[in-house]
């Protein structure tokens, strides 16, 4: 396998109300920004309030990862591969989730459903379809 | 914003008929092989044929990015944002792709609908729901 290393920098962070000390039931509901580079604010025209995007960031507290874990940190489920699992354990610790966009508001997207911490480093964001 | 850079290292490569060559409307019935580095083939424990993936993967013949893009690069289309858009020339070169999962064999996931070229390295493979 070709060792290349792969250079992603961050274009924006999340800013909300969560960190490692919250439920994680709760993530549905989480409003959260995406504050971007400001360099980058061009880059969100087209984007709409009410629709669906894809975020993709960086799980930068996940530290290691084992090729089996139990589901959810369940103790009592049997383990599964985490290419299986959506686990924050990952080789590469990228997050991808589809969120419900709430404004649009200059370098700053409000959204809601976003399973990431406060912090978070956001290295893309995408439309759910293929305009 | 903190310029951190993060390092990602491909955990395999697609194998496909799929070049720089290729008609980009026929995606979707293309079939790859995701070949994973031996190492990691006990994270797949738990895939199955007939299920839908998550397959991210490092746009590595994108070169780099416009703010404002024309949609699938058609000029009589206005520009848009490139986050409005899911064009391989982005601030960071990551695809995002739900796939058909055909078949596992060892290190290989034999998929339907990927939208990457030969090749390609790939970053993670993700189920769509979270177990």
């Amino acid at each position: 396998m070709n060792p290349t290393q792969l250079m992603a920098k961050p274009i924006g962070r999340v800013e909300n109300g969560a960190d490692e000390s919250t439920a994680l039931d709760h993530w549905t509901s989480v409003e959260s920004r995406i504050v971007l580079d400001p360099s980058l604010v061009g880059g969100l025209s087209g984007l709409e309030a009410g629709q669906d995007i894809i975020v993709v960031f960086w799980f930068d507290r996940s530290g290691g990862f084992d090729l089996l874990q139990h589901p959810k940190g369940d103790t009592s489920r049997p383990k599964r591969g985490v290419f299986a699992l959506r686990s924050p354990h990952r080789p590469n610790p990228i997050g991808v989730s589809q969120v419900h966009l709430l404004a649009v508001e200059g370098n700053v997207l409000l959204v809601r459903g976003l399973d990431a911490f406060n912090g978070t480093p956001v290295l893309d964001v995408k439309p759910v379809n293929h305009p």
